[in-house]
């Protein structure tokens, strides 16, 4: 596989983008919060749910602190660009691209390792709704790692590693990988139903304490972490393709060209839900922005959406759709009643069906010699 | 998907790069020869076989020009950044990222349309070698679709442009997705399994018309074509990482920070494959690089291999490998042998193991007007 035929090398390729070389950026890995939440979102991602495994001579606590131990060195290395303890494929470590490792812990977790009672109230599966069609193999999990980086060799090599390190004790559960538009091509994220999406989200930092990052008032160690949510929704590109696209705008309630709300010229205008033509609103009020917008102040969450695109069962021509990573200090609150919301009436329905959806408390971050989990554990 | 929740919109991120945008690059369409053989690899690849379902009322050769025709139109269109016609999603071709789509005819579908004379004698699945576990699920197809991009969002929906067109006359028989490095990130592409990958190969006019393009000499119509073979390696990684970097050193025959070859400092020094220390060879006969040398002027070809790392099955931690892509006049000649002399005794052999398997006739380019595979039909 290393080599063979030989007549010359090309190298004009790699030198002209010498110059610009991404691959060595960081993400700084240490802090109050873990990385790869409020981290601009990378290219590529790799979500993966595993299961503790019981141990002989060794209780389910002890196994978790273990993993979160190793994890915690290995993620501070590999975000830095350096190799794991006993990476055996070292060289694929020198190029981070910005890579984050993000960990969480599934609710069934906390029972398992008994501790129930520490468990925050926010961290536990959201309920169904009505548009549901939740499929065991995209569902549930008691660890969760989030892998991201702008090269996907970096994300294979971090999670090979990751996962690797803890096979005698965990099983995958289930494995999604999602990708948005590459560095440096330019562009707005957009989904593959053709949307821009994520053009309203949570950017700065008082945002983020009010919104996003839990202060600790239900459980003192959770401070510094979030709740995540993570649905995996499937688009019916089949029949989505089959509607014109004055339908497919008032279904949004944005323009596809621009991502400008029906109101306004640019995607970043603020949607005018009141404007009205002959009477009729301008943003049908079933259509998605116009359901997705919080009633209340607290009905907001940070979205870091990543499509996905995998080989489709036979017979289909594509299985694509969305990663809809969530991030909020309490889903009930902030997530649950948009979604009830959406679910009742969003004109985007006939089109998606979310297949799978699990929760996961965010570790709060760590600082040089700690390690993840720690105030928990 | 596409709105929800708003505080305030953050751009930075695309300000910064803006200056460097490469998403409108393009990749000439048009010519002697197809894009994607010769084109320097893009980032992000799929390889889709499809097999010609029967038709009611109308042959297999007019569905084949049928496919063709449309294909051949659709791909000068989304490689120029322009939607394919009735492109359902138009906003998702505008950043091309040098996309390439390049088309194939499997050795099967020349009998099947009636064409059994017009296939070129070098048309043929490979044999098969004593190192073979080949998954009927990786093998043959009657046509191929490879699209490569540096953004994974414009292969994924120039792929859903179209398999879609053809999905009332086609049934999609395998998909692969490669990756290598990201376009701007720096490095040699490296495989999963650590080694740098893909260091000699062919770079001027002179090796590509001797090894690579067809002359016509044997069917006409096949001027400016190639001969691809492509195999799906994986990678038997938890055997892999058990070997200390000696051993791996001397199975591949290059040192694995650097790409040199044993012999030498840098990744372009040519091996010395008579050099020897204490009266033992410093490449070891049964190294990867020494056995896949060309023993002939003619055993050499064009690899343009991506790495592939898919969810793993129930069980195990990855999946991944190689697609080795290959191009040449006649496998037969240039393939075939140093495969036959590498399923002998390469050392690699314990840590790789083939899976899958196809040929393709890769039809000569076309010009505007034109259509591909037209000489033929």
């Amino acid at each position: 596989m290393a080599a063979g035929a030989t007549l010359t090398t090309c190298s004009s390729v790699d030198k002209a983008t010498a110059a610009r070389d991404f691959g060595t950026e960081t993400e700084p890995v240490h802090g109050a919060h873990q990385a790869g939440v409020a981290t601009p979102p990378q290219t590529h991602a790799v979500f993966v749910a595993l299961d503790l495994l019981p141990q002989q001579g060794r209780g389910p606590r002890e196994t978790l602190e273990a993993v979160l131990r190793l994890w915690s060195s290995d993620i501070a290395r590999l975000a830095e660009g350096r190799p794991a303890l006993a990476d055996t494929e070292p060289e694929l470590a020198h190029l981070p691209a910005r890579l984050t490792v993000t960990v969480g812990l599934g609710p069934s977790v906390f029972d398992r390792v008994g501790l129930a009672h520490r468990r925050p109230r926010s961290v536990t599966e959201v309920p169904g709704f009505s548009t549901d069609r939740l499929q065991p193999r995209w569902c549930g999990g008691d660890l969760l790692l989030q892998i991201c980086a702008d090269d996907l060799v970096t994300v294979a090599h971090a999670s090979r590693v990751l996962l690797k390190n803890v096979r005698a004790v965990t099983r995958q559960r289930w494995r999604q990988n999602g990708f948005r538009h590459a560095h440096g091509a330019g562009g707005s994220m957009r989904n593959l139903m053709g949307q821009v999406d994520g053009t309203a989200t949570i950017a700065d930092a008082a945002g983020f304490d009010r919104l996003v990052w839990d202060d600790g008032s239900d459980q003192p160690w959770f401070a510094g972490g979030t709740v995540m949510v993570v649905r995996r929704i499937r688009a019916e590109m089949d029949t989505w393709d089959e509607l014109d696209r004055q339908s497919k705008e008032l279904a949004v309630g944005r323009r596809l060209d621009s991502g400008a709300p029906l109101t306004g010229d640019l995607e970043t205008d603020q949607p005018d839900f009141a404007a009205s033509r002959n009477g009729i609103p301008v943003i049908p009020p079933n259509s998605h922005i116009a359901l997705a917008r919080p009633r209340r102040a607290d009905e907001q969450f940070l979205r870091r959406p990543y499509n996905f695109d995998d080989a489709p069962p036979a017979g289909h021509i594509t299985d694509s759709g969305l990663i809809f990573a969530t991030y909020q200090r309490d889903p009930a609150r902030q997530f649950v009643p948009v979604q009830r919301r959406l679910a009742q009436s969003d004109a985007l329905n006939e089109w998606i069906t979310t297949v799978g959806s699990a929760t996961f408390a965010i570790l709060p971050g760590f600082r040089p010699g700690e390690h993840l989990g720690q105030a928990l554990l």
